[in-house]
C-alpha cells in the first residue's frame, strides 16, 4: 500500500513543513542528511480534519509494522515493547494545540517488558504513571490538579518529599488511583489496547488545531492559509535512564549576539520536562565535554552538519539514552535583531548564503531595535508596571511627570529630566515635547498628533494609555487601582513595548554594530526603490543621513513655525486686515524660514530636498488657552474679547477639511510667496558661500484637488523663484510639484500632471478621505474593526492597499500617461512600514520617505521588496 | 463679389444666431416671413475681432450700394440721403456692449436733404444734435455728461425748459457747441465723410465685445463659446414725424401670467430713446385701436405672424412712420416661471409645438418660484433693506427676531411669529427652527446646516449675512453702520433672494396654477429617472407626495431624537456603560421611531421608502452650552463634572470623519437593531391594520467604506426583520442597501454589492471626502476659488461631475458588473440641481431623491435630460 497520509521519516518526496509539519519536516530533512534521528513516521497535515480520511487506520497500522521493523521491537508486546512519543507539528509553531504525549504504548503487559528490558521497575513504573496522567491530561483532557492531587496525598501518606523518592510498590499505587481517576472522568477505563491509544492520541491532537485557543493564537499572530496540524510518532528515547543519559537544547549560533559558537543547555539523567519544570538548572553546553564526553563529539558533529544543511541557525532538541545522541526536533532559531544582523552577514562571509538571502533573514522591522535605547530587561521585572498604551514612538525615556509643555519647558530648563504626561498633545505642546525626554498620552493612536511629532523627532512616546486619568489642573495622575502619580514621582517608558513603569529602569545604548552597515549597504546595492527622510530640522536631517537617506522626501514647513519666538508674527500675519500688513509680518518670519532651509539644504548636500508649504489651517497656531489667549492680547496690543473672536471667527468644524494648504495659498498667495522666497534665498546664499554645494529642490503644494489650483500654485513658485535666481544671477535646479493627498486629485492626476513634475503620496491624509477616517478620531473603533476583521491592519500603519493603493495606482498611470517618468514617491507614515514599501516597489514609485529612524527599515525593505520581485517590471513603468 | 461677411437682411443661407446674432438673426427671419423690416444688412460675427478682416470694407461698400438700391437713396447725399443705424447684436442680449447709433449718415451736407425731405428743419437739427452725442458717446467714449452740460447751459441761456422747447437756430448752436466738444476731446474734427462714421462705429462695436464690462457680464451670467458681436446697419425710420407715427414695444403674450393677449406698450410721435428716458408714459398696446387706427391692423398681423413662425412668444420693438409700421426687433420674450408654464402648455394645445418642446421651454430652477410664498415686489420697495445674504431656502417669512431655539419655542408658544437669528446653527436647533417662520444666520454657505435642514423642512432661510452681527449674549443685532436690532423687532425676509427688510413686507401666498399640473404629468411621462423625496417627518412626507415624488429616497433617522423629550432617553443611551443599560434606553426610543416609521409607510402607500440607520456621531445628542449641560445633569442624575467629562470625552476633532453611521453599528450593534426593530414592527403593524397597504422598505447603511461593514451589517438588518415579521407573521418587501458616500466605497463597489441591494450616493458628504472639502469651512474659501476659476460652480451646489462624477461611474460599473440590475438613486442635495440631475440620467441612476420643495424641478430637469438624450442609452445599463 502507497503512502498517502502516513510516511516513516525521509520517505516523503519532499521535507516540506507544510505537509510534515515543522517538527515532521526536521525530523525527516535530519534522517536524510544522516544525523541520529529515532525511527518513527509522520501523519501529514493533509489527513487533519474532523473525520479520519479513508485509509488512514490502515495506513498506520501498516507504518507500525515498518516501525516495528526498523526497531527490533513490537508495538504493545510484553517482552520488547514499542514505546513512542505522540506530537502535534503544524508548519509554524503554536502553542495552543495539543503537545506532546510520551511513553505511549505502556499498558498492564507492556510494564512489564519494559521493566525487564531497563532491568529497573521503579523506572518502568515512573514511566508509566507519566504515560496516564499525560495521556489523560492531554488527550482526554482531565484537569492536571487532580492527577497532582493524588500523587500529593500518596506522598504524603508515606512521607515522601519528592516525586523521585517514591518507591516502585508506592508508584504502583499512583497508578492503581490515576486509572481509577481516568474512569471516573471519562466513565470508561484506561485503554489497554495500545492501538487505542494511538488513535485516540491522533484524534486529540487532530481536533486540538481548532480548539479556542489554537484559533485565537492563529489570530493574534496572523497565521494564515495553513491546512492544519500533522503528528509524529516516534520511538521513545530515555534520556532518564542514568547518568550516561541526558537531554538538552542547542542554537548553532548565540541566538542573542549572533556568535558563531556551539550555545544550548543540557540536563544529565533527565528527560525533556524536567528541563522545562525548572526544578534542576541546566549546564551551558560546553561543559558536556566533561560530564558527557562521547556525546560531546556527537553533538558537535550535529551543529556543523545542521548549518551545512541548513545555512541557518537552527535550535534543536537532543535526548543521549547511555551515551547515544538522538536528535528530536530542529527549527529556525528566534534571535534578537543584533543576531538576525551579524548572523546574516558573516553567513555570507562564510559562503553559506548569498546577500540576497541573509537581506531576506532580516525582519525589517526588528531594526528600529538597533537604533534606539533600550530598558534593560531584567530590570524591568524588578518595577512595578503602572500600565500599558501603543508603541507609538520606540525608545526608552525617564523623568519626572509633567502635565503642560510650559511647565516641561520650564522645568526642563531648571535641570529636570522630564517626561510629558497629556490628555493629547496639540501643535502647541511642540516645543514641550522637543525638550522632555519622551512622552505619554492618554488618548490617541499610533498616527496620533503625539505619535507622528514624537517619530518625527526619534523621540520615545507613548500614547493611548487609557489607564492614565490625567487631571492637568491639579497635575495628577490617577490608575485605576486609585493611586496616585504628581509631578515628583518618576516614571520610565518603553516605547518599543508600550509598557509605562513606575521608577527608573535602567538604560543601555543602542548597540550599531559594524554587521548593520555592511548589511545596509548590501540593501542599497540591491533596491530599486529610493529611501528618503521626513525632516524638517537640520537636527533630524544629519540623523537621517546618518541612517543612510537619499534625500529629504518631506519638510513640514509649519512646524517651524511653532518654535519659541516665531510664533508671534505669524499671529501677526493671522490677524493682519490687509495685504500690505499681511505682508510686513510675513518678512519678518522670512529670515527665520530662510535659516531652517539653508541649513537642511546643505546637510542635504548632493541629496534632493522636498520643502512643502504651509499645510494646516491658520488657527493651528493660535492659542486656544485663556492664559495663552491673554499673552497673546498683551503681546499684540489688542484685547481678549478681540483674541477670542478671532479664535471663533477661525473655528473649523472638520479642520482636516478646512481652509488649509494650497486653500490658503490660493485665497493669500503672499503666504506662499514668502515661503518660495525664503527657498530660494536659502539655496542662492549657500551656493554663492559654497559654489561646489549640489542642490535640487523640490516644491511640494499641499492639500490640492483640482488642476487649476496646480496651475496657479506653479505660477507663483516659478515666479518667485525665478526672481530671487535672477536678482543672485543664480540658477538651482528645482522642480514645483504635489502632495496626493485627496482622492480628486488622484481621480484627475491626468490633468494635474500637466502642470505638476512630481507627485508624493501624502498617504495619511489620503487614507483618512479615501476611508473617511480622522486620524485623531478613529481610535475609538479602530480597535473594534481590527476584532470584527473589517480590516486586517490598522490603515493608518498598514496601506490600504486594495480601497488607498488602487488611488495610487491610479495616479501613477495617469499621471505618467500625460507625463512620462513623473517622479512619484510617499511620504506618509506608510514609508516606513514594510509592506507597504513593497507595494510602492511593485506598483512602480521612485522612492519612499518615512521618518529618520525608518530610514534603515525602508532600505531593507525595499532590498527584499526587489528580491522578492526580482526581474519583474513594476506595474507602472518608471 | 459673394457675401461672406455682410449679408442684406434675409439673404443669409441661415439665419443662425451665432452668425448673425439676436438683432440680426430675427430682422433677417422677419424679412424673410415678410414682415415689414426696413432694409439693411448685417456684418456676421465670424468678422468681430481687432483687425477687420480682408475685404470686409469692400464688402461693406458693395451692400452699402445694394442698400441705397433698395432704398432708393445714397449715402452722403446732399438731396436724397440714406441714414442708417447701427447697432450690435451677439447670440445672446449683452448689455456691456455697445448698443446702438442712430442717425448714422448725416453731416454738414447731408442735414440739407434732410431738411428739405422732412420740410421740418427744427427735426433735421435735432437728429443731428442726437446723432453727434451718440456718435461721441457710444462710438468715441465721450462722458454723456458734457453733451448734457452744453444742452443745459443753451436751455438755461434761451430760458427753455425742455429739450423740444428748442428752435432750429437755437440747435444749431448745440451742433456747433457738440462739435467743438468732440474735437477737444478726440482732438479731431466730427467726420463729415459718412464712409468714416460707418467704419468707426463698427469698429466700436467689435472692440465692445471685449470691454471689461461685457467679459464680466458673460462671467457672471455664464455665457461660454460665442465668437463675437455682429452689427446690424438699418435704414432709419422716424416715429417722431408727426401724430401718424410712434414707437412701441410688444409681447405676444402676457410675460407676467402668460395669457395670451396682444401685450405691450407704445408712445405716439416718439422715437425708441423717449420710452427709455421714460419722460413720458407710455399707453398700452390695446389703446392704439384708437390712437393709431392703420398701425393697429398691422400690428395684430405682426403677434398673429410673430407667434405663427416662432412658436414662441416674442419680445418684439417697432416704429411706425407716418402710419406705416417697421419691425425693429424681434426676441425670445422672458417671462415669470407663471408665465412660462402656462405659455407652454397653452402652446401645446394650441398645436404650435410638442410636449417635449413645451418641457425644454421652462427653465427646472424656476420652478421653486411656484411652490412658495413671496414678497409683494412692489411692498419691497417701501421698505429698509438691511443686508443680503445667500437665498439658502426659498419662500417669505416675517416675525420678530429671537436669538436661541429655546426663546423661539417660548415666544412662539406664546403667540409670537419668531424670525431665528443665530450665528449659525446647530442639531440642538432644530425643534427652535422648526416653530419659527424663518431662519437667518450670519455664518455658513448653501449648504451650511442652517440651510440643509431649512430646505428640508420648506421653511424660508437667509445664511451668510455677513453684515449681521449677533451678539446672541445681549440678543442683539449691529448692522455695519451702527444700528442695533432687538427682539422687538420686525423683519421680513426674502428666501429668493437672499434680502432681509426691517419691518413687515406683504408676502403673497403660492399661485400653483392647473397648468403647473400638467406640465408635471408630462414630465412624468417622459422622464425615466425617478424621482424621490428627503422627507423624515409625516409633514414632509405628505409635502412631498403633494409635489409628486415617487417615493422616499431618504429618512434621517437621527432628527427624530432631537424632537422634544426624545433626547433624553438617546441621551441616557450614550451615557450608558454596559450593553444592558443601552438597550433599555434604547427600549424607550423604539416606540418613538415605530411611530414616525409608521406615519410615512402610511403616507407613502404604494412607493418604497428608504430609511437609513442612525449617521451622526453621538456627541451631536450631547448639549455643548454649560446651562444645557446643567440641565442634562439633573435630569441623569449625575454631576455636571461628569457630563462635561462626558462631552470632552466624546469630543472630535473632525465629526465628519468620526465615530458615526455604521461604526457606531459595527462597536455598538444594539443601536441599529432598535432601529430596524422599529422599521419592522411599524410595517407589521401598519400591515395588519391596513391589509391592502402595499410597502417596500429599503434600510440603508450610512458611512460605510468597507465590504465586511456591509456584511455586518446586512446580517443584522436581515436577522433582526426577520425575527420581528416572524413574530408578526407577516411578510414585508425589503431590501438592504448602502449609503455611498466615502472614496473607498466607490473603489470597492464591486465587493460591496455582494452584500447590498441598492446604493444611494451622498453626494454631500462623497463630496466633502473626495474634495477634502468640509462642507461647514468651506465657506472661508470657496468663493474666492470661484472667482479664481478654480470650479466653475460651488460643488456643493452642482455635483463635480469630473471628480465626484468619476467616483458614481466607478460604482455603477463596478456595482453592476457584480449585481446587474442594481438599484441606484442619489439623495445628496445634487438630486434637486437640475445639471446634476441630467448627469444622473445620463450615467445610469434609477432615481435622484431631493428636499420635498425641489421635487417639481427634478421631475422636469429628469424630462428635459430624457429629452436631451432621446434614444441614448444610459452610459451604465439599468
Amino acid at each position: 500500500m502507497a503512502a498517502r497520509y502516513v510516511f516513516l521519516f525521509g520517505t516523503h518526496p519532499t521535507s516540506s513543513k507544510d505537509i510534515l509539519g515543522g517538527k515532521g519536516a526536521g525530523l525527516a530533512q535530519m534522517t536524510k542528511i544522516g544525523l541520529p534521528v529515532p525511527h518513527g513516521f509522520t501523519i501529514t497535515t493533509e489527513a487533519c480534519g474532523e473525520q479520519w480520511p479513508e485509509g488512514l487506520e490502515a495506513e498506520i497500522s501498516q507504518r507500525l509494522v515498518e516501525l516495528e521493523a526498523q526497531t527490533g521491537k513490537k508495538f504493545g508486546d510484553a517482552a520488547n515493547p514499542l514505546l513512542v512519543s505522540v506530537r502535534s507539528g503544524a508548519a509554524v509553531s503554536m502553542p495552543g494545540m495539543m503537545d506532546t504525549v510520551l511513553n505511549l504504548g505502556l499498558n498492564d503487559t507492556t510494564i512489564e517488558g519494559l521493566k525487564q528490558k531497563t532491568n529497573n521497575p521503579r523506572f518502568a513504573y515512573d514511566s508509566y504513571r507519566r504515560f496516564i496522567c499525560m495521556f489523560g491530561n492531554v488527550v482526554m483532557n482531565i484537569q492536571h490538579d487532580k492527577f497532582e492531587h493524588i500523587l500529593a496525598d500518596i506522598k504524603r501518606k508515606y512521607t515522601r518529599h519528592f516525586d523521585c523518592d517514591l518507591t516502585a510498590e508506592e508508584l504502583q499505587e499512583v497508578i492503581r488511583e490515576f486509572k481509577a481517576l481516568y474512569e471516573r472522568e471519562t466513565k470508561a477505563p484506561f485503554p489497554m489496547a495500545v492501538m487505542d491509544q494511538l488513535k485516540h492520541a491522533v484524534s486529540a491532537v487532530f481536533s486540538s488545531w481548532n480548539n479556542p485557543r489554537a484559533i485565537y493564537y492563529r489570530k493574534i499572530n496572523d497565521i494564515r492559509g495553513l491546512k492544519g496540524t500533522a503528528v509524529t510518532v516516534q520511538e521513545m528515547v530515555f534520556g532518564n535512564t542514568g547518568p550516561r543519559s541526558g537531554t538538552g537544547v542547542g542554537f548553532t549560533r548565540n541566538p542573542s549576539t549572533g556568535e558563531k559558537m556551539p550555545y544550548g543547555e543540557y540536563l544529565v539523567n533527565a528527560q525533556g520536562e524536567d528541563v522545562v519544570a525548572g526544578i534542576r538548572t541546566p549546564n551551558p553546553i560546553p561543559q558536556m565535554e566533561r560530564d558527557l564526553p562521547e556525546a560531546f563529539g556527537q553533538l558537535m558533529n550535529v551543529y556543523r552538519v545542521l548549518e551545512e544543511h541548513y545555512k541557518e541557525m537552527q535550535d534543536f532538541e537532543f535526548t543521549i539514552e547511555d551515551g547515544k545522541l538522538y536528535m528530536l526536533q530542529t527549527r529556525t532559531g528566534k534571535r534578537t535583531a543584533h543576531a538576525a544582523v551579524r548572523i546574516a552577514k558573516e553567513m555570507v562571509e562564510e559562503g553559506l548564503i548569498t546577500k540576497e538571502e541573509a537581506l531576506m533573514r532580516i525582519d525589517p522591522n526588528s531594526l528600529t531595535q538597533l537604533l534606539f535605547p533600550q530598558l534593560v530587561e531584567a530590570d524591568k521585572k524588578t518595577k512595578r508596571l503602572l500600565c500599558k498604551g501603543l508603541p507609538a514612538s520606540p525608545g526608552a525615556a525617564r523623568g519626572k511627570l509633567a502635565f503642560s509643555a510650559e511647565e516641561a519647558i520650564a522645568r526642563t530648563h531648571a535641570g529636570e529630566k522630564i517626561i510629558l504626561a497629556r490628555e493629547e498633545t496639540c501643535p502647541d505642546d511642540i516645543e514641550g515635547m522637543n525638550v522632555s525626554q519622551g512622552i505619554v498620552t492618554a488618548r490617541g493612536g499610533m498616527t496620533s498628533h503625539a505619535a507622528v511629532v514624537a517619530r518625527g523627532m526619534g523621540k520615545c512616546c507613548i500614547t493611548g494609555a487609557h489607564d492614565l486619568h490625567i487631571d492637568v489642573a491639579n497635575k495628577r495622575i490617577t490608575l485605576p487601582d486609585g493611586t496616585h502619580l504628581g509631578n515628583t514621582d518618576i516614571v520610565t517608558l518603553d516605547g518599543g513595548s508600550g509598557e509605562v513603569f513606575l521608577g527608573e529602569v535602567a538604560i543601555q545604548d543602542a548597540r550599531v554594530e559594524g554587521a548593520f552597515a555592511t548589511i545596509m549597504e548590501w540593501a542599497n546595492e540591491i533596491k530599486r526603490l529610493g529611501v528618503r527622510a521626513n525632516a524638517e530640522t537640520p537636527r533630524d536631517a544629519r540623523k537621517a543621513r546618518e541612517f543612510g537617506c537619499e534625500g529629504v522626501g518631506l519638510a513640514r514647513t509649519e512646524h517651524m513655525f511653532f518654535q519659541g519666538e516665531r510664533i508671534w508674527p505669524m499671529r501677526e500675519m493671522i490677524i493682519a486686515e490687509t495685504v500690505e500688513a499681511r505682508e510686513a509680518a510675513l518678512a519678518k518670519l522670512l529670515p527665520y524660514q530662510k535659516e531652517d532651509f539653508k541649513a537642511i539644504l546643505d546637510i542635504m548636500d548632493g541629496l534632493p530636498v522636498n520643502i512643502r508649504l504651509l499645510d494646516p489651517p491658520l488657527h493651528e497656531f493660535l492659542p486656544t488657552e485663556e492664559k495663552d489667549q491673554i499673552q497673546m492680547a498683551e503681546v499684540m496690543h489688542i484685547t481678549v474679547e478681540q483674541v477670542k473672536q478671532l479664535v471663533d471667527n477661525m473655528h473649523e468644524a472638520n479642520p482636516m477639511l478646512g481652509f488649509r494648504g494650497c486653500r490658503l495659498g490660493v485665497v493669500y498667495p503672499e503666504i506662499n510667496r514668502m515661503q518660495v522666497k525664503a527657498i530660494f534665498e536659502a539655496a542662492c546664499e549657500l551656493k554663492a558661500e559654497k559654489p561646489a554645494a549640489n542642490m535640487h529642490v523640490e516644491v511640494m503644494i499641499p492639500v490640492l484637488a483640482h488642476e487649476v489650483e496646480m496651475k496657479l500654485m506653479r505660477e507663483l513658485c516659478v515666479e518667485e523663484a525665478e526672481k530671487v535666481m535672477a536678482a543672485h544671477n543664480i540658477k538651482i535646479p528645482y522642480t514645483v510639484g504635489v502632495m496626493m493627498e485627496l482622492p480628486r486629485a488622484c481621480l484627475m492626476a491626468d490633468h494635474i500632471a500637466k502642470h505638476a513634475e512630481f507627485f508624493s503620496f501624502g498617504t495619511n491624509d489620503l487614507t483618512q478621505t479615501t476611508l473617511g477616517y480622522s486620524r485623531d478620531d478613529a481610535a475609538k473603533f479602530i480597535k473594534k474593526y481590527l476584532e470584527r476583521n473589517v480590516y486586517e491592519k490598522d490603515p493608518f500603519q498598514v496601506l490600504d492597499q486594495e480601497g488607498v493603493g488602487q488611488l495610487i495606482r491610479m495616479s501613477l498611470q495617469r499621471g505618467r500617461a500625460t507625463r512620462p517618468h513623473l517622479k512619484c514617491g510617499i511620504c506618509g507614515e506608510h514609508g516606513g512600514e514594510p509592506s507597504s514599501v513593497a507595494f510602492c516597489h511593485n506598483v512602480g514609485l521612485n522612492y519612499v520617505s518615512c521618518s529618520p529612524f525608518r530610514v534603515p527599515v525602508a532600505r531593507l525593505a525595499a532590498a527584499r521588496a526587489a528580491i522578492q520581485g526580482k526581474g519583474k517590471a513594476p506595474e507602472v513603468a518608471l
